[in-house]
């Protein structure tokens, strides 16, 4: 990950000693009729996706346009229809980009772009310079109205705070009426509503309303952020259902959350809090976000659509989905995250591989259409994924890992596509000698492979041709050996690799190009050996050649030879 | 990630089309007056760590006995009072494990070792040769009972299942019986719990238990495993209620949950299953485990002590769990990890740093005692982890990232420590020019510091004399220019880096020991340019230099004199 660029450690936390005393047990919701453990999900809720606002305002590194348009594409594809673009009044990339897919008519007919804004004149006007143009678009103000934050940030009571947000719809109200061409749907949070008493909740919520004219046919969206997650799931469903039950025109209001993930329950707070009646749900891929992260839609999704609902959202290829949403956020998806993870397909053990293999010999024969197989909720294939056995060739000492093996015994780095082709050399030797392989063993395999690859070349000696102050080239004077005859040769670069690959094209009929060139010390000191790795092109092979020695010239140019013997094989 | 051995791809997944009607909905328990919802947790249930059989049987790379030990002793200084240590009659380190922390009396009073095992007569009898000597341990039997694995992986209808439970138990009655100086405890699972049909499930489990015959003074662990999570959370704390309710005898049996994560609600699941009954939950730290891995137990603690309840295990220093869990499991904990990612007390909105300063100034002057700070749900101390508040340097652009920028826009991959040492200098720059910084800003800092550092010392030319084929030491000439003034000097080494340090120790007085070396390519071909970073001890410092050329020894030098260069400012 890359560096933060400029951090200050917040000094200033008080000392309070460490005790559950200090911490409340959040207050249950009077709710004894409760209906929501009752009920099933059977269809999907409205996704609206927060990836270029809530989930960039909190990466280390935002969201540049490239990634911004990346991920406008993804979630496109996807078949979201809300979308939230950013805080247009707070970030000129933001207003930028919103600028963009409206003035290069990037948003298609039956999508919605949403924008945010706190309810400041001058916010909300400028949020309306940004969406000028649009055809439809969400507008969603927010307040804080938790009250802790009312009491420690704001110093407000209830009426201040409904005063904020009652502003802000009558401001929006009027550039609405001002702006015919564009229809402007309002959604409110209530920010940190986990947080505010729920009659407060309902009583801000129905004053906004009640200003915007909101109507079955002119729907106000109130969106219940778990800006903190607070509580358990099943308490964050009482509080959904309460609210739902005792706001007053239920009818003309789109009931929205908004989860995050503090207490690792964002999931199911999302599932419960829609049992408990919401009708809309505001997330991001894999759960990127502000702390903890939003709720993850994709597993959402997926999760609805192995219980037989629709999810409405495309995921058919879900590498793709992470490859790109690694790209944009520049942060990890988990090997085990939900369906996504690379491991979450993979079977380690081998009664679960038994068990696997006889549900999907059944599921052949059984021809029923179902999915049924044990250890496998869903099929890999419906998201583009294969299963994957794997079998230990040193289960039982446990450390029969390649890439661990090499580098804590023996210090070699190997970068990540030479671990992938180094990985078929194990599998065939394991193949043949029928074996448990020991370190000792593939490092004996890494060696015979590429440090030891020394026919039909060898190198012999090389030296390099002093270079004046404003000479070009270099020349090397390289002595080799061909299968066992010696051949001397020179080549012309403007370092030692290419003057060396010139040598071997003059004299050995070797032509081959780089691809990618590293080299680390093993050991520190000067007496370090240092070992270089050469990814090359050679014909239509495009393999790798390893070289270790203590001058840094010398393991290159191995690494070369090493790279021209294997692909001469 | 380092690869895994051996993967097999099994190619005869037959291919059902994609649909949601593929998939059947997970059934509803009939439980109309369940009492669940209603309830409150007010106590931590009996934790068992399964670090070290469920989480270790997932592993890339399975833990080798130092692993092992680091991981054992990471428990026991958490409180954790049960560990399932192994499955020694499947594993030979698993035996040896069992039979260290025995022989070395490593299991403190209070601890109770438990181990895995299926129900055969071989496999009972070993397990009992593992455990030979403790004081008590659980034996843990299982048997898969769900309604597929019955019929598509067994082939045995409901009886033939419950006598494989009912043979094992009886030879561990007996084993038990002839090892009077060990206490055994009984713990049974019916694996794949959440797809078995709930009624067979309490069949099974009273028969195990009158086989035992179990006793509120000798209780049997009834083990409920989400071996795969099939439902909603609800849906499973129906199951459990319903369970718990039906089981005759229930004050004999110690209820155990034992959730996995398929659908990303494992936490919830286990805190869920709690409010309907059971006493008990095995997981992992931080969730690793089979495919999505098992439930997180210090998330579920740090929940409950969020909530006021203590949860009975030591999390004072959250960073060393995870240096020690990435250092056994070879896996990440992701940065948005509950309580424990690197990014979850990191707060980069201003909005939100307004008002944790507020929060934490309000802290100080009400005196209560009391935690409560918005959007920090939890003291980052109790934790032993500070908040950082993010300052972007370039916030209106997103796209401040020192190591982003050089990466994307000049190829530079500076090495990690680097980046913590520029960072300094970028905060210096920003704060002396008081503006925003650009990534040619960026850049133009980065070169400035490193790349144009060519005072005092600067190289004119380097030539090494050819080496024979036995020969030893390399000797290189040197031309510096030493404020303005031309020096030659010479060096030996084993290397050029080696020759060069030699030669400026002999004539330019720049004395300097290289801690780490590393080299790539900056583009790809013969036409790429090298880049070199050294990190080198001169003195009492530790600092870097970086070098750029298209010949590598070139590249490394200028690194070298870069790095004396910043040593004598």
């Amino acid at each position: 990950m890359s560096t933060a660029i400029q951090t200050s450690t917040a000094t200033n936390i008080p000392t309070l000693p460490k005790s559950p005393s200090k911490y409340a047990p959040f207050p249950q919701v009077k709710l004894t009729d409760r209906q929501w453990p009752s009920r099933t999900l059977d269809k999907a809720p409205m996704w609206c996706s927060v990836d270029l606002r809530d989930g960039n305002q909190a990466l280390i590194e935002p969201m540049g346009p490239d990634r911004k348009r990346a991920m406008y594409d993804l979630l496109l594809r996807m078949g979201f229809k809300e979308i939230e673009v950013g805080f247009p009044a707070a970030s000129q990339t933001d207003f930028d980009f919103c600028r963009e897919v409206i003035d290069e008519g990037k948003i298609p007919d039956g999508v919605t772009i949403q924008v945010l804004t706190q309810s400041r004149e001058e916010l909300i006007r400028r949020t309306f310079d940004g969406i000028k143009g649009a055809k439809r678009a969400i507008v969603h103000l927010y307040n804080s109205t938790s009250e802790l934050q009312r009491r420690v940030v704001f110093g407000l009571d209830r009426q201040g705070i409904i005063d904020i947000a009652v502003a802000g719809t009558k401001l929006i109200k009027q550039l609405a009426a001002e702006t015919p061409e564009t229809e402007i749907v309002l959604q409110y949070s209530p920010e940190s509503f986990t947080g505010t008493e729920l009659d407060f909740a309902v009583e801000i919520c129905e004053a906004v309303m009640e200003t915007w004219g909101a109507s079955p046919t002119n729907k106000v969206i109130l969106n219940l952020p778990a800006t903190v997650e607070m509580s358990m799931p099943n308490v964050h469903a009482d509080q959904i259902e309460w609210f739902c039950r005792t706001l007053k025109n239920r009818e003309s209001a789109i009931i929205s959350l908004h989860p995050h993930n503090d207490r690792g329950t964002g999931v199911a707070a999302a599932e419960l809090g829609l049992l408990a009646g919401a009708d809309r749900v505001e997330g991001t891929l894999f759960g990127n976000g502000e702390r903890t992260g939003n709720v993850d839609v994709v597993t959402l999704a997926l999760n609805m659509f192995t219980q037989g609902v629709d999810p409405e959202l495309n995921i058919d290829d879900i590498n793709e989905i992470v490859r790109v949403s690694e790209y944009c956020t520049q942060l990890p998806v988990h090997p085990r995250h939900p369906y996504a993870g690379e491991l979450v397909f993979t079977a380690f053990s081998g009664s679960h591989q038994d068990a696997i293999n006889k549900g999907l010999k059944a599921l052949t024969k059984s021809n029923t259409g179902k999915w049924e197989v044990p250890y496998l909720p869903i099929d890999p294939q419906d998201l583009g994924r294969s299963y994957e056995a794997v079998i230990r060739i040193n289960s039982q000492s446990g450390k029969g890992g390649i890439a661990y093996v090499l580098e804590k015994d023996y210090g070699l780095q190997i970068p990540r596509r030479l671990q992938i082709e180094f990985s078929k050399v194990v599998q065939r030797v394991a193949d043949e000698t029928g074996k448990e392989l020991s370190p000792a063993d593939i490092h004996a395999a890494f060696k015979a492979e590429y440090l030891d690859a020394d026919s039909p070349l060898e190198l012999v000696e090389h030296s390099t041709e002093p270079r004046g102050p404003n000479s070009g080239a270099r020349v090397m004077s390289v002595v080799m050996r061909r299968n066992g005859e010696i051949v001397t040769t020179k080549g012309k670069g403007n370092g030692p690799i290419d003057a060396f690959l010139d040598a071997l094209r003059q004299g050995c009929g070797t032509d081959m190009h780089v691809v990618d060139y590293r080299e680390h010390a093993i050991g520190s000191g000067e007496d370090a050996q240092a070992c270089a790795y050469v990814e090359v092109k050679a014909g239509d092979k495009t393999l790798f050649g390893v070289g270790i020695d203590a001058d840094i010239v010398t393991a290159s140019l191995r690494a070369l030879v090493s790279a021209a013997n294997r692909a001469a094989r």
